[in-house]
């Protein structure tokens, strides 16, 4: 099952391999992960998504707050977290089709952020169904490259990561 | 300088771990990193970008590219391509206030993604200066939490990473 975990870190050199050392050295499967600073400068929040079930999901927690470069871990639930994801897509696209590919643009919300006369690139935000959904049909134009950011998530209402009580260190 | 670093690597558990390794081994400073998987299912795209200079730079394509589950290594130039972050802010939001909050993420042509009786989550795409700009505005309202992906960016036009020579292992 996949399970979002938000972590927030230290924004220093070497953190971020020592949480991707965590997981890689007891062979858990990351899915989605990124990265990025927050409102507050020494501090970085990493977002990972995970297939596991629920008593590795404790290990992992226990794990990851016992680092000392962590300050909070929090599992985001799926039924009350609001989650996207970025993604770039470069489609082969000449005059002939540009009005089609325009067209599934604007159905899915996407933003054309480039074009030249044989290539277009597409802003996608969305869950990670939206996306595949948008690649799909996107495909048969030819996908010339693509890159996903991995998924952020925040928990819906007032609730932050800075309630969550998951610290070990 | 920030520079952009596209890799090309395995879907693997592990990869990640073994780059952010090199990295953090040679204390280079990653200021940003977003991965996600790609159009082909074996493979990931990592884009990081790292605060260097020419010398550092060529130093980390080289380690990076040595690397057998990286498959291909790409710097991209600041003039030739579309970067993108996409960025959770939930801000401290009543019926009082809830307005003026409306029209700054209509001016940032932001989306709003969560509404409760207390609080506003936004959902804002762009380059890092956007980001920075909305926080600002958003600071004096109290923002509670926020995650941001990391920048992901592609080359403009049909150029891509499948192009690039550097690999070395």
């Amino acid at each position: 099952m996949l399970k979002t975990i938000s972590i927030l870190v230290d924004n220093e050199a070497g953190v971020l391999a020592r949480v991707t050392n965590l997981f890689s050295r007891r062979g858990y499967n990351i899915d989605s992960l990124a990265v990025g600073t927050t409102d507050v400068p020494s501090q970085s929040r990493i977002t990972v998504r995970v297939d596991c079930d629920a008593r590795v999901l404790e290990q992992i927690i226990f794990q990851v707050g016992k680092l000392v470069c962590v300050h909070k871990v929090k599992v985001l639930e799926s039924d009350s977290q609001v989650s996207r994801e970025l993604t770039l897509i470069k489609v082969r696209a000449n005059a002939a089709v540009r009005g089609e590919i325009i067209q599934i643009a604007e159905v899915f919300r996407a933003r054309i952020i480039d074009l030249t006369p044989e290539a277009m690139t597409i802003e996608l935000t969305g869950d990670g169904g939206k996306t595949d959904a948008l690649l799909d049909m996107l495909r048969p134009y030819g996908v010339v490259e693509m890159a996903r950011t991995g998924i952020v998530a925040l928990d819906r209402g007032l609730a932050s990561i800075s309630d969550s009580p998951y610290i070990f260190n």
